[in-house]
């Protein structure tokens, strides 16, 4: 009995060490070990990753699961596995799960970092990706296309995991439906942080795409739902959904300059999203519509400000017959109990009529055909301040039905609508940015075709009985805690909190500069001292500095470097703020560059209160490199061949240079040409187009031997304001040439001598699509 | 006690008589009275159509039925309740359910004969029409468009009907999606006969179409199954499916001249359907293929000699980016386990492909897409002569993948094809038109993705064990009798028989010819007296009738009717064989017209063996009139002031006035204009497009006023043959124009000082679409 005691115990013991000595688990610390693991793998088995980083793994996952027993490869500690250099990993076969993992540092080997298919016959289905982390994890190049997760194959999921960083072209995640093994996906994206995806500065730079144009008539059935999408800037285009019977639920939408666009397919169900805005920004926007019967309903939408494409709800023109890859007519859309708080009109309809345009578009992109048999009912606006234009009608919408709707405009006049109703109603704050009414507004909400089915407000409280207009049929409840991060993405990952406070370095003129900014941190400030600074290099920036002295006349860089190079060579992650310095160079070299090849990211500029002279070209920007904000105030520009060029992005993709080139306060003297060249090409919808400031600046003897004639050149983009400039005896024929159908304006400009500001309506574009 | 049994016997008897007293059953009889029934229906009443002709009745059939307690309009006895002048039906609301009606010698008020909704907000749902017959309800004009049966709603039926004779345009039956409440429908045409549709000479004339272009993208999953389709000839597609997952099962296709065609809309299922040629007619086709993702499987096609796109399978080329409207790419497309039987080149891919008309076709019409991501697999074809190519590519089938099909040529080479295996078998007769293999052919069948699914075979059996390709898994079974006509439409109706022996009534010189042509039943003959005969009127036509003589030169009919007033007046139904005899006017009239208006079905006219002088016209087919065949044979035609005219469908939208004008060995002398004069406009692919047949004729002193300078005029006829003529001295500039790009051809024409044939490859065509 003894004997059997012991026997059992000593069975007992072995069962719980099971896990350690389970054959099922195999731990592995090379790539070699990894693919040798792989080889024979079996349902119920489980790979672990030994903590560090793995360099240069290609990861091709092949095994057949089951439900009960997927096949997983974890990290030893979640978060202690890096993949970098170039890497990437391929899922095939049934049941696999991945878990874990820190992608950083490198890029993908392919056209995906992560993608649900080894090759045409091997596909991944029931498979997940989940708890890892991608980051910046880009390619060298901005043109190299690349999707970070790519699905393909059926139910397959990712899954609170946090994604962030991505510059280079191509839609973050994306769905792909060609063949028939791949529609009916059922694919869930869920729990997931989308972190920041700074502006791409041209097409293709959405954080999800379902399916192309190609596909748009394949059915999908694709779910995003419960992801925070923090800062998704890419393109107008947060989401881009492009297939059918897609459901995009209970997501978050933060500070994120972009909508979600059903852009192609059909029946998509938007429900129980927040959209919310910074009161200011005009480039976040809402839910922009196109196609056929979609269900907009329950979404909350607070201090939007974005107008047009980018408003709260975007409902386009279609093209009458238009062709697959351009804009179907809006037709059987249901837009229901939506919220919209202190969005400037939030109701924006025949968005992007452009009968205007017949002259030089051909009539296959004209969209003339205006949303039919769309009903707008039981939804709520409230207006902090009056909105003088709640709905905006770019083409009537006479196709629109309105029921049961209200808004408290706060008695200001709008047009009045029949279905909606002027109310007086107050609102109170449930939880920051999120503010409901605080009583019942008392309008029976309307029941249209199949609005029983809308069953549960934005929390999820059943509709059945005291049902209420607007997103929240409660006019009390628990803070829903939208932003709070811990909800999103892996559980071991936090975002990195504020920066450490920057030190000041003070920088003596005899020290090596260069040695200084590389022992600096990000944030930090180099002070330099008095005195002349022989500069025989280019100074690499590749962090976030600022460099700066206290009396710009007494510091003096004097570059001395090769012609054509730069004194400050500007690369990925670079980001100079340069103050109150002087800089002169011997005419053949650059003040500030991009890199030429691999500005895998992007960098910044700010150069304030400096005097720079005798450069060939005071900024050069390469193609394929793109800085958010480039910037130059109180600082005088003299006896240069060249001024500020960023006109490479010649191909007409619609790519650019920069988000906001602005040009404040400055002198431009005896700088003989592009003095200003900032370029973008093609016809495209997809980016904000730039935005070129030049404001109290005065320009002098420039442009002298400029090919083109114009001073100012912004070819292309969409966003210019020169105002309250002087321009002295400039010997071009314009001063500017500016694109009328656009945003571009000028005022208070004196002009002598100069050539003139001339406005060209309509700008002939090469069409892209 | 005996009481209380006295009791219940009343009890019984009351309960017996129960459907006569029953307030739930109401017999009415006049338009009014049903009117009146149908104002307080409750779910589970039956109203009853009193037997006789019901005039002018314009139904609305509102109710509220359940499943179990549907609400019914039924005849007395059906098929004696005749729906007859401007009548029509509509539903609105649940469970109603209309049997037993005959519809005929009438049209509908408006744009449909039935339709499942009455008014926008009073649409039919679970709705049924049943047990009826709709025979030649035609509008009185060609252009007046109607439906016969229009679907609005979901899950209606139309069932166990006869359905035949539409001539004006508009598809016999359609099902329409505007608006959410019509999606999802899952309507079902099931167990109906749809007898003969006349060609109807331009497009429109579908059987069945299920959407449009403009509701292209939205589910529709309507159900047509067990019909027998036959001699439906109404244009090139016989249904027209464009919407997405609808299903066509079991169905028969009968010697009728057009294809099931997946015009738009994706993902439709065509499975266990018959198509039965007769050896011979070009016209009868199969399954044309546009689009994504549709399945056709476990299909039978016998004798189908139909080409390009009406090859028994014709798999298109797509428009780039094509209009909504057009034609979009085939991808994804699953042809598995079908069998073809004798048809010529039955596997035709890149059809529709026109890159030489790139000249004249915008670039949206170029349809230069070819088919990609699309099986071919586990088919078998069997020629009882080999033929020279079973496969015909308009473009590269290489975006097509073949698997385990077999052939048997007959040892006739042919192209190889990887997955196309020649092999030796035998068939079989089962039934008439259908062959079988005799024993099983020794090819394993491809496991394509998801072929599993395609679990039974043509007539239901598994597939599971004993597998095999082709559409039939046995080598042995039982007549399916699918042209067993009991099996299609209403109990109570069966064709009519062949016609009765036709009665020859003998017509002497004095009688009156008129009263003669009354009295006469369809297909009699009137065998004419020797004499002249002084016709003062026009003869009116309205059935089929032969009218001849033993010698034309003894039997002269002298018009002396009004000036452009014919002396064979051809009205609807008019079927008139002229043969040897001699007509003569005085140079004012014409010798045969259609009716200028009402022309609300077909006429014909064959003229054999007759000498036909000094009229005005000798054939005048007005607009809007429609003949299959007009036929001059052994004619001589002198001394007019025009020919034969068929030119006035000049709205240049596909519309034609015959399907075959043919004139062999006829003899045209002194015609001054519009010799001959057939005209067909408007850029469509929808119709056969005319036949034009000239041959062994001559051509002498013609065309004297001819403004076109054209003797033979045939523009936009798409088949046209001028052959073994003879033109001599004809003061015109051309004989012919012919069109290069269609099926247009000469030979062996003798021609003296008469001008020339010449030929343009491409007619520009005004674009309809």
């Amino acid at each position: 009995m003894t004997r059997l005691v012991t026997w059992l115990c000593f069975l007992f013991i072995i069962g719980a060490c099971g896990d350690k000595t389970n054959p099922n688990f195999k731990t592995v610390s090379t790539p070699e070990e990894l693919e040798e693991a792989l080889k024979n793998v079996q349902a119920g088995d489980n790979i672990v990753l030994a903590n560090g980083i793995w360099k240069d793994v290609q990861i091709k996952f092949i095994g057949e699961g089951t439900e009960d027993k997927p096949i997983t490869i974890k990290a030893e500690t979640p978060g202690k596995v890096f993949i970098e250099g170039v890497s990437g990993l391929k899922f095939g076969g049934k049941y696999l799960v991945v878990d874990g993992l820190h992608f950083r540092n490198g890029h993908s080997p392919s056209d995906a970092v992560i993608e649900f298919k080894v090759d045409e016959n091997t596909i991944g289905n029931y498979c997940t990706i989940t708890n890892c982390v991608i980051e910046d994890f880009n390619k060298m190049h901005r043109d190299d296309t690349d999707l970070w997760v790519l699905f393909w194959g059926r139910h397959n999921t990712l899954s609170n995991s946090y994604i962030a960083g991505k510059t280079n072209r191509g839609p973050t995640i994306r769905v792909d439906l060609e063949g028939n093994e791949s529609i009916n996906n059922y694919h869930k994206i869920i729990n997931n942080h989308f972190g920041p995806r700074p502006p791409k500065g041209g097409a293709s730079g959405e954080t999800i795409q379902i399916g192309n144009s190609f596909s748009s008539m394949s059915p999908s059935y694709t779910m995003v739902a419960n992801n925070l999408f923090e800062e998704c800037n890419g393109e107008v285009e947060i989401i881009s959904s492009k297939t059918n019977f897609n459901e995009f639920r209970n997501n978050v939408f933060y500070k994120s300059e972009g909508s979600l666009v059903t852009r192609h397919g059909n029946y998509c169900t938007i429900d129980g999203n927040y959209f919310i805005g910074d009161g200011k920004n005009e480039n976040i926007g809402g839910i922009r519509i196109i196609n056929t019967g979609h269900w907009v309903t329950n979404n909350y939408f607070y201090n939007i400000k974005g107008k047009n494409f980018r408003s709260a709800l975007a409902v386009m023109n279609g093209i009458p017959k238009s062709p697959q890859n351009r804009y179907n007519q809006v037709t059987d859309v249901v837009v229901a109990y939506n919220t919209y708080i202190n969005c400037d009109s939030p109701w924006q309809f025949g968005v992007g009529q452009n009968l205007s345009q017949e002259d030089v578009l051909p009539s296959s992109e004209i969209r003339s055909a205006r949303p039919i048999r769309t009903i707008i009912a039981n939804n709520v606006i409230y207006n902090e301040k009056g909105d003088t234009s709640p709905i905006v009608e770019h083409d009537k919408a006479d196709g629109v039905t309105f029921k049961s709707n209200a808004i408290n405009n706060q008695g200001i006049n709008f047009q009045t609508y029949d279905g909606l109703e002027a109310v007086s109603f107050e609102v109170k704050e449930i939880a920051e940015n999120i503010l409901i009414p605080s009583s019942k507004i008392a309008i029976e909400p309307y029941k249209g075709f199949e609005f029983e089915k809308i069953s549960k407000d934005l929390i999820g409280n059943s509709r059945a009985k005291n049902n209420s207009i607007g997103a929240f049929v409660s006019t009390d409840f628990k803070d829903p805690k939208i932003l709070d991060r811990s909800k999103y993405g892996p559980s071991w990952y936090s975002i990195k909190a504020e920066a450490p406070e920057p030190k000041t370095i003070a920088v003596g003129k005899a020290e090596n500069l260069q040695s200084k900014i590389n022992e600096a941190n990000n944030g930090d400030i180099l002070l330099l001292e008095e005195g002349n600074y022989d500069i025989p290099k280019s100074l690499i920036i590749n962090k976030r500095l600022t460099i700066q002295s206290l009396d710009k006349s007494k510091v003096v860089l004097n570059y001395s470097g090769a012609e054509n190079s730069p004194l400050f060579q500007l690369q990925p992650k670079g980001f100079l703020n340069l103050k109150n310095v002087t800089l002169k160079g011997n005419n053949t070299q650059y003040a500030f560059a991009s890199l030429k090849e691999n500005m895998f990211t992007h960098f910044g500029l700010t150069v304030a209160d400096c005097d720079i002279s005798d450069f060939n070209y005071v900024l050069k920007v390469h193609k394929e490199s793109f800085a958010e904000r480039i910037t130059f105030e109180n600082t005088s520009i003299s006896n240069c061949e060249n001024g500020l060029e960023l006109s490479e992005e010649t191909n007409d993709l619609g790519d650019y240079n920069t988000e906001y080139l602005t040009i404040n306060n400055c002198r431009f003297n005896n700088v003989k040409s592009n003095v200003i060249d900032y370029y973008r090409g093609g016809y495209d919808e997809s980016t904000i187009g730039g935005n070129l400031l030049v404001t109290n600046s005065t320009f002098t003897n420039c442009g002298a031997q400029e090919k083109s004639g114009i001073l100012i050149n912004s070819h292309g983009i969409v966003n210019v304001d020169i105002s309250n400039n002087t321009f002295n005896n400039n010997p071009v024929k314009l001063v500017a040439l500016l694109w009328g159908a656009k945003n571009n304006s000028h005022k208070n400009n004196e002009i002598n001598n100069s050539g003139e500001i001339r406005i060209e309506e309509n700008l002939e574009m090469k069409l892209m699509y």
